[in-house]
Order: C-alpha cells, then sequence, then structure tokens
C-alpha cells in the first residue's frame, strides 16, 4: 500500500529493479525483492511532484538551501518531498547534512589541462563522509518505524569505514542502538574509533567478512534488528540530493561530466537518479556525462565497460590506498551500468601511484584529499590526457571523504614510506636549518624560487 | 588614510587597543601599534554601516545565507560589509567556510541537567576548524595587497596547529608560498601533514619556539614575509562571524550563554566583537553570558578571573590533551578581558580526565568532539552542576575543531590508554565472541539491555 503524505499527495514506493510485479512501502522492513532477490529502488510519484512546475521547484530549493530552518538547512531535507515523502518532520535526525561547497581549483585545472574544474566537498559533513547523505533518510525512516510500533530495537551494519560512523553518529542522536559487526582480530581501534566513541555496540566475531554478513542477516530476520547495508535502497534517496545540489550550485545547469569513485557503486547509482529526477521533473534539460573511477586494485566496472557494459566478474579485490572501495563484487553493479548507459558513461581504472600523486598535486593546490577522490582525479588527468574532456567543458569531481580520515596515507607519501609510490612526484618535506639567520634566509630565498605553485 | 570602498563609503582601519592616537589602512604590513607595542585592533566605521537599518541588514544577510552565489554563501564574506569592506570581490579567496551547523543535543543537555544546549561545529570546515574564518580574511587581504603591487614573497607563520593547516590550504589556493618555520625535531610528519601536503614551505630550525618567533619577525621585516601569526586582527574579523552566525541561526536572538575554549584567547575576542557589533548596528538587543573554559594545565585567565579580573601573571603552561590551547602567556588577554566584562563572563578550568570524559559523554550523543570542545563542555557541565546554568536557558557551545583530527586521543581513551584519564568513564570497547549465532545473539541482548543511550 502506499503511503500518500498529508501534503499534495505524495509517497514513494520500493521497486525491484528486475521489473518484478508489486511495490512495497518505505517503511516495510525489506532489503531486497522478496520475489526475486534482486535489488529494490524507491519508486517516486512523478504526477504528483509535477504539481508543482520545475520554476516552483526550483524556488522552493533556493529558499530552503542551507537555510536556518530546520530541517530544511540540510541539503538533503531540503529536498525532503524528493526524497521521502512521508516522513514527518519531527521524526528526522538531521546533523546539517549535505550543502556542502562546490570548491573551484583554477590552479589545479589549468595544470592538467583544462579550465573549470570544481570539486563537491562531500567530506565536509558531520562524520567526515558523503554517508551522512544517505544514513540521515536510513535513520529518520526507522525512527519513524518506532515511533509506529513496529519492533526495531537497534540498526546494524558490517561496515568497519564511513558506514559504520555515519550511523553511529545518526542513530545516536536518534537515541537508537548502533551495533556493527565485524571479523574478530582484523581491524584496530584506529579503524573502528569512531563507532566506538559514538556508542556503537561492536561486536568482535571469530568468522570473516562474509560470516559475519551471515550472523546479520540472522538477526535482521529474528531479532528486529534493521540493517544498515550497502543494499538498502533508501540511502540511495540520500545520496541522490549530490546531483540536484550541483545542479542548483550552478544555477540548474548540469557540468559537462562528472567524475566519481567507485566500489560498491551505490554511489554512482545516486548520481544517476538524482539527474533523472531533475530531467524528469524539468529542472535540467540535458545530461552530464558520468565517469566512474576505479583503483586498477578492483576495477570489475572496468573490465565490464572495457567489454560493452558486459556481464559482472567478480574480482577479488587486491589491497589498495583506496580502502573504502576496495570491492571485488561491487553490490549495486546493475544499478550503475542502468544509470551509465543513460548517461554516457564510462569506467576508468588509476594505479596506486597515480592515485596517490593525483591526491598530493590537488593537495598542493589547497584541498586535502582522501585517497578515492585520488582514484577521481587519476581518471580526471588520464581523460584530459586523452582530450575525452577538454578545456572548454567543465567537470565536477565528487570528493567522498575527508582527508583528515587518511592522515596516515599522507604522512607515508610524504615521508616516501608508501610501497606502492616508490617515486612520490609532490613529496614535500621540512628544511632542516641550524639556529642562524643567514642560513635561514637562504633557505627561505631557494624556497620560494623553487616553487610548487 | 582610511580606504572608502566604491560603494557605501565603508571603512574600517586599524587602532590600538590601548588608546594610541592614529589609525592605519589595513593593507598597512603592521602588527603591533608602532607608538606603544600593544595589541592592535579593526575599528569599523559605524556611521556608514548604520545607512542600512538592522532590519536591511538582516534581510540582506538572510539572502547571502550560504547562498549558491559566490563567494557570499561563505559565512565569512556574507558579512563581506562587517568584516572587510575595502577587500574587492575579485581578490577574496574563499573556500567556502563558515555556515556550520548549529547542532541540537537535547539528550546531552538533558544528562547534564539542561534543557536547550547547542553546539557551533565550527570544525566541520574546509581545513578541520575554526582557523579557517579568519585565514580566508587574512590571505584575501595579502592577495589584495600583492595585485596592488606590494613586494609580499610569502606569508608565514610559528604555528605547527591549525593556523599552518589554515594558512596552507588558502595561500595555496591563491598561489601564495605558505612558510612554516619550527623547532627542528620537536615535530612529526603527522602533526605537519596537513602543511606539507598542502605545499607549504617547511623550515626546521634548531631552536625553540621563542628562536623560530625571533627569526620568523626578522625575515618579516626585511624580506617580505607577512605574519599569519595570532596577533594579527585581521584574522579577528573573520573569526567574529561566528558570533553573527549563532545569532542569525537563533533568528537574531542570542543565547544566555556561549561556551568557548580558550587559550590565546583571539577567539573569545572576536566573539565579543560580533556580539558588539550586532549590538552597536540593532541587530541583537541583549548580550549573552560568555564562560572561557581553559584546561587546568594552562589556565591564566582562570587565575586572573579569581582575582578580579587582575593582571595577567603568564605560567608555563603543562601538557594537556587540549594541545592548541596550552599556552601559558596568551597574546589576546586583554582584548579578552575586555570582552569578558562587558559579557558578565566567566572563567573557568577542567582537569584532564574532566575534558577526556565531557568529550566522550558528547561523542555517545552522536557528535565527535575535539578535546578542546571537551574543555568547553566540561566547563559547562560544572556550570550546570552549580546552578549557574539552568534548564530554562539556552546554551550554545563553541566547537572548535573536527575530532578526526584527533583520533589518537580517542583511541587513547577507549582503549584505556590515556595517563590521565585513569579510570575513563565512558569507554566503550569491542565485544569479542566465537563464531556461533546463539552467542552473538545473547550479546546483542545483553548489549541492548545495559543501554549506553
Amino acid at each position: 500500500m502506499p503511503r500518500y503524505s498529508a501534503r499534495m499527495g505524495l509517497f514513494a514506493e520500493f521497486r525491484c529493479i528486475a521489473g518484478c510485479i508489486g511495490t512495497y512501502p518505505l517503511d516495510a522492513v525489506l532489503y531486497r525483492c522478496p520475489n526475486c532477490g534482486d535489488l529494490l529502488e524507491v519508486e517516486h510519484h512523478l504526477p504528483a511532484l509535477r504539481e508543482k512546475s520545475a520554476d516552483q521547484w526550483k524556488r522552493l530549493f533556493g529558499e530552503r538551501w542551507r537555510s536556518v530552518e530546520e530541517p530544511y538547512g540540510s541539503g538533503v531535507w531540503g529536498k525532503h518531498e524528493w526524497v521521502a515523502p512521508h516522513l514527518k518532520v519531527d521524526n528526522i535526525v538531521s546533523m546539517g547534512e549535505g550543502g556542502t561547497h562546490l570548491t573551484r581549483v583554477p590552479k589545479y585545472a589549468n595544470e592538467i589541462g583544462l579550465g573549470d574544474v570544481r570539486v563537491k566537498q562531500c567530506g565536509t559533513s558531520h562524520s567526515g563522509s558523503f554517508k551522512d547523505l544517505g544514513m540521515t533518510v536510513l535513520v529518520s525512516m526507522v525512527n519513524q518505524m518506532i515511533k509506529d510500533g513496529k519492533p526495531i530495537r537497534a540498526i546494524a551494519c558490517a561496515s568497519t569505514g564511513d558506514t559504520s560512523a555515519a550511523l553511529a553518529a545518526y542513530a545516536a542522536a536518534a537515541g537508537i542502538r548502533s551495533v556493527v559487526i565485524l571479523p574478530r582480530g582484523k581491524i584496530s581501534t584506529a579503524q573502528l574509533v569512531q563507532p566506538l566513541a559514538m556508542g556503537s555496540l561492536v561486536l568482535a566475531v571469530d568468522t570473516d567478512f562474509d560470516g559475519c554478513m551471515r550472523i546479520v542477516q540472522e538477526l535482521a530476520s529474528r531479532e528486529g534488528v534493521y540493517l544498515a547495508n550497502s543494499m538498502n535502497s533508501l540511502r540511495i534517496e540520500g545520496q541522490k540530493t549530490v546531483a540536484i545540489e550541483i545542479a542548483q550550485q550552478l544555477g540548474w545547469d548540469v557540468p559537462d561530466w562528472v567524475i566519481i569513485p567507485g566500489g560498491n557503486l551505490g554511489n554512482v547509482s545516486a548520481l544517476g537518479a538524482g539527474f533523472e529526477m531533475l530531467l524528469a521533473l524539468g529542472l535540467i534539460h540535458r545530461r552530464p556525462r558520468i565517469c566512474v573511477a576505479q583503483a586498477e586494485h578492483a576495477s570489475p566496472l572496468v573490465t565490464a565497460y572495457q567489454r560493452g557494459w558486459a556481464e559482472l566478474e567478480p574480482v577479488k579485490a587486491k589491497t589498495t590506498l583506496a580502502s573504502a572501495i576496495q570491492i571485488g563484487n561491487p553490490v549495486s553493479f546493475k544499478k550503475a551500468v542502468r544509470a551509465l548507459r543513460a548517461f554516457e558513461g564510462v569506467a576508468i581504472s588509476v594505479s596506486e601511484a597515480e592515485l596517490a600523486n593525483a591526491s598530493a598535486r590537488a593537495d598542493r593546490n589547497g584541498l586535502f584529499t582522501c585517497p578515492h577522490t585520488g582514484v577521481a582525479l587519476g581518471a580526471l588527468e588520464k581523460l584530459a590526457a586523452q582530450k575525452l574532456v577538454t578545456r572548454d567543458q567543465r567537470v565536477v569531481v565528487i570528493s567522498t571523504a575527508s582527508g583528515l580520515k587518511f592522515a596516515d596515507f599522507k604522512v607515508g607519501y610524504h615521508e616516501g614510506k608508501l610501497a606502492e609510490v616508490t617515486s612520490p612526484k609532490y613529496r614535500n618535506v621540512p628544511v632542516e636549518l641550524p639556529e642562524n639567520y643567514e642560513d635561514v634566509r637562504a633557505a627561505l630565498l631557494r624556497g620560494l624560487d623553487t616553487s610548487v605553485m
């Protein structure tokens, strides 16, 4: 049964991406199609949304853009009707996510032969990554389900990274318990410091990652534990606001290219969903091209692309500095390929040295990029070298997390100690000097002459 | 000579805080009063600002609040006329600083016996701290000075912390060289990773911190190096926008209390300056009370307060987890006391264990606080216990930096390895379990029952 919101008759519901008959309410505890087991997606009732014109939506979104009015100042909840219209405002759990800066990097653009490159700073966010955008939707939905009397006791995930950090933050703010289940002995306190600090119940089980997944799914089916895993389509609804924000920040236009790093591929699916909705409701009139950037060590999408968007062949991902996208069997592969076909997409992989050098080059221009953003920038450099992206085009690069989460990566690079990067191109080290004004002065003048800028 | 801006005859200039006769243009290379050596402050020409009514300013600031129009979407540059009216928009170097979330923490407030506590998240910013707010002004000003032909070759500081990170970011974005001068052998790559990555020329000199300061001042006077030190009053102009934003986010009202951590005391001076300007121009009609929170190990302001705002007695600061405020001889003492007298201020110190526990308690409610924010929260807990702050009052706590900069502090706390905190009250550790569904289930149910929330 579709749930109608009080105003405007807006609603959205789950539907199977393989086309199975049937829709399901968003507050059903459901992660896959009960018929075929494929992924679900959230389908919005577009005719109701069309009761407002494109200009009316633009005006409404403009008024709300990072306004001081809660929760509409949030980049996600400013788009409430497009994200989760059935969610009551009182149930929304927001930490001011979204509305991140679209930073121009003219010097970097020029260095790589391009004209207009901007970086969407999704990592400048409450828990330090774009995962906040999806988690505010998921936790708000669960908050509403609990208030409606559903027997949900906790929200769980099997992630050790940004997902668990975002889950811990939003669940703690809502007063809902979060549970992180992971393989014992393989994860350090440092990797878990955000969920531990934010009060997650962390269960370290003597098994591998697949064993954790089996247990967490059993807990979900029997113990009233809701899953915040990467199959959960509610998160996509929050993440798609990145596309809407980019268009809004460009005066309701789109860039020629969007470059996004990809692992499980939920994020590119979300990007595609956002642009599709903008097109369907008339707020934009053309499509950007999309490039998914992968680390060579975990690039099944690139393989599929090179074979003409062939079927997925799962691989065993090798260790990569871009740890959050070290995934050989991406959950959202089908959704991603559908989006990439529609957006004239490409998929490009970069080596460990390429991603580290691209990240360091961007840093020298005033960013402080995570390695995944380095993957996207490395791919952009290749597109520029191949003249697939040209100086007259506008490019937006999605930066997915705060560089502060990856201080060890930066230290290793500048100390020259990353095994993956034998000759770091943009290494910067302190100049050691005696206490003598003339020596310091000489070093200063030398340093200013050998400009890195 | 005051510089008049093209529109409205707005201007601002440096003036000595001790009352010496004379004013100086903001693009003079000047850090202290040339007459008496005391601090300078920026004085704005209020009659010209009064040509707009309070309501007109509110409307203008409302329209600009985090708008997509550059650079006015910046929290600092949305207040351009109040910050640095003589700066041409083309010379502004902005990374979308300010406009940070004012996060409600109702569960935390209730735990400590209060009703309405909000946290101003200044650390959710480009370089991860409130220093971005001042640095965008300083670097923009230097950018304009260089374009006007002043012989400035670089901007230097002697900081190893947030100041050098912010300087490196904004200077790199502007294409101006940044220089960090510091004692050799005392600073690790990790402490310097942001300025190194962002291309600062780092000079490690075989001397102590005072020796570095002497050298950097000599370079400034002889080699065209501009100082980004804590005496530089331009930074205060950016930082004061925190006060303006708080009022704006509260619908042009003020909280009853603002709690701010203090070391060099520039930040509380800035907060006072912001509220004074709001009062002078009629946008607010009352003053909040201000509490400066210090670590016991570095609390000369608290000593002065306890003696009825006596003269500063510099101390040798002891090591504290709140490393950025480990300062025994605060540069901005006089400005701070002036503000605290005007705002019925108090100064409170907290022990290492108190700051760590307060930080951890806030984290359990969905924040991820830096130790300096822990100092402010620890002070708030004391004010609440003393009934100086009561449940019917509204409190804003200034969070100064991202917790992600202090992951080691968090790890140490939850591993129980901080020497300063013998029994961490809110310690959270993983539960280790065999691969057995029933064991995991039992641990889950136990964990959910012993609620931390």
